[in-house]
């Protein structure tokens, strides 16, 4: 079993539930932080139910002056986070760019300032593909190597990408100084994985734990479940017009128990080879349009899903498609489930869970997972 | 005289103070607020002493949560704000880069926070030439255009890059905002300039005003001046295997009252053409190696001064020198005085006040900024 917990900042979130998930059963103690806007204490209760481990819960804000200190000081075994406390809709950043400032980016300076106080010396953190902009600005950079310069081109980016600096500066920061001291030892303990991750889709295959946004979702297969289930008249395409095969733009579909497999390989990797602040992407290498997903998750669901072309959003580029070569090569991590799969699972938690997290799962589904 | 108050924040600082003194002397109202670290309020009496005008001052942290609503609240005639309050060393980055986030970006957030809440729509951002790192590569970027990409090579750079990204994400949020809501009026109010500054050099050329650095300075030009009054044993060059003419590096040294006016004169554009976020370099166009600096300073003082070579510090560039062509057509600002007025004016203040502010200015410079 791995020594020291693990903190998980917005642990109650789509991605942060998943990554809970896959830590208590690689054996971590696991202590979710989450100020509970947009998620729901429910997830915990599924990840219990999968797997019969609990997490430690705290209702915390990640701006909370003071909160982190008091989250380490109640629980000194902590050495490690895995930070996911953000806003998180591009087209949401457009319009309210200092919330996004504040949570997203002083939120983390927050949080760094906790942890280098409190000797909390790894951090695994949720970028996000956006940091690269648009990369076929470049020759020979889609799929997008982890190396490929940065430039976002919306609010949401630049908050992640501001970020990453942050992360990396303050790392460099306790090393050097470490070094400085002669204190190798010490400089070695401080690392920091910037996992720049692509599309996450699907859902536990359990059919008991998925993405529950509240109010009006921001991402593509979440408005195509809305869709298939009468929620939403029809989905709309932004933009068919891009320099793709059929027009629509491109983007890597990574089913979430793989993106979650990714943050336990790289919380890992960290603590056994002590490498610093490093990027990974994490994502499959394969590139889908949105007819290509309307129609995979027609196929799931068995029924054509009606759509309507509408202008490309600002902010919105032509493809995001991770090169995952130094994710597979270091973190030994592969994206292994299909798109169809993270369809399927998709629709189970959909068409099982309706009212997502603010109804009980079926009794059905839950006397399968006994057996 | 223009209508409105200009707050200026981190106003009795080096830059800071010389720009309240150019906006006196144009006539404008002006607060300012500082928290005073590394500054001192008798930066505001001289002021006085020179122009007969007084800024009124509030004793505040960027950092401090509503700070900035209590001067908005006091001053509803602030429109503008000129904001210099941050830290400023590249070294100290390095080591400290908590602070500089904390200060610097977060500072700005709080900022931006508060002239949103009490519409106080014009902006000038004190940024920094640092935020284009190493421009030599890129073919043909030295001269630095202001379309030179952006790539900060350490923390103090990255943290006024963030800063940057910030202002410009929340102006354009608050004009399309406004656009969308039909009121074109309100759109045009929100303004932003970026002031990409090169060396501010010199002082007031009555003697009485200058840079009062508390503890160790950190730029070339106060580094020599403290070797000139023999409190410095000598000037440490970092780096003499650069590929500059003489081995130095190479920069672009700004008097200070130019790069004051500056300030002014981007206020007043954005007042009168609301140009949205627009960046300018104040630069003059022209380089000078570390060497070059030595002789024009030691000319100044009648007498040379001593130096030693030290390796390169981490983070610095072989060339940061402005093309200032943008800030010369658009702002009609221009940098008129020479390098030897800086070194000869810089001389001035300092010999005559060996304590900086810490000490009355000599009787016979106040009687001659009488006549």
């Amino acid at each position: 079993m791995p020594s020291g917990s693990v903190l998980v900042a917005g642990g109650t979130g789509y991605i942060g539930s998943f990554t809970t998930l896959a830590l208590l059963e690689a054996g971590y103690k696991v202590v979710v932080a989450d100020n509970l806007y947009n998620s729901s204490p429910e997830a915990l209760k599924r990840i219990e139910l999968i797997c019969g481990k609990k997490a430690e819960f705290i209702q915390l804000d990640v701006t909370e002056e003071n909160g982190f200190d008091k989250v380490f000081e109640a629980h000194p075994d902590i050495d490690s986070v895995i930070h996911f406390a953000a806003l998180k809709a591009v087209g949401e950043s457009g319009e309210k760019p200092l919330d996004y400032y504040l949570v997203n980016v002083y939120g983390t300076i927050n949080l760094l300032r906790s942890m280098v106080k409190h000797n909390v010396t790894n951090i695994v953190f949720s970028s996000s593909a956006t940091v690269y902009g648009d990369a076929t600005r470049f020759p020979n950079m889609i799929p997008i190597p982890e190396d490929c310069p940065l430039g976002p081109t919306n609010p949401y980016g630049n908050t992640k990408f501001a970020v990453e600096t942050a992360i990396t500066d303050v790392i460099n920061a306790q090393r050097n100084n470490a070094i400085k001291a002669g204190n190798e030892a010490e400089a070695k303990k401080w690392n920091g994985a910037l996992l720049r991750y692509f599309n996450p889709a699907g859902a536990h295959p359990s059919g008991i734990m998925g993405e529950d946004p509240q109010g009006v979702p921001y991402n593509l297969l979440p408005l195509l479940a809305q869709v298939a289930t009468g929620k939403r008249e029809k989905l709309m395409v932004f933009g068919d017009d891009y320099a793709s095969h059929d027009g629509t733009a491109i983007r890597d579909y990574i089913h979430i128990l793989d993106l979650a497999d990714g943050h336990l390989k790289a919380l890992n990797y960290l603590r056994a080879n002590n490498p610093g602040v490093r990027a990974w992407n994490l994502g499959t290498g394969k590139g889908s349009t949105v007819y290509e997903m309307i129609r995979a998750f027609s196929a799931a669901v068995g029924k054509d899903q009606p759509y309507e072309v509408a202008p490309r959003r600002a902010g919105d580029v032509l493809n995001l498609t991770a090169n995952p070569t130094r994710a597979n090569t270091e973190l030994g991590w592969k994206a292994e489930r299909t798109l169809e799969q993270a369809c399927e699972d998709l629709w189970l938690w959909t068409k099982n869970n309706p009212q997502g997290y603010r109804q009980e799962p079926p009794a059905e589904l839950l006397a399968q997972l006994k057996k």
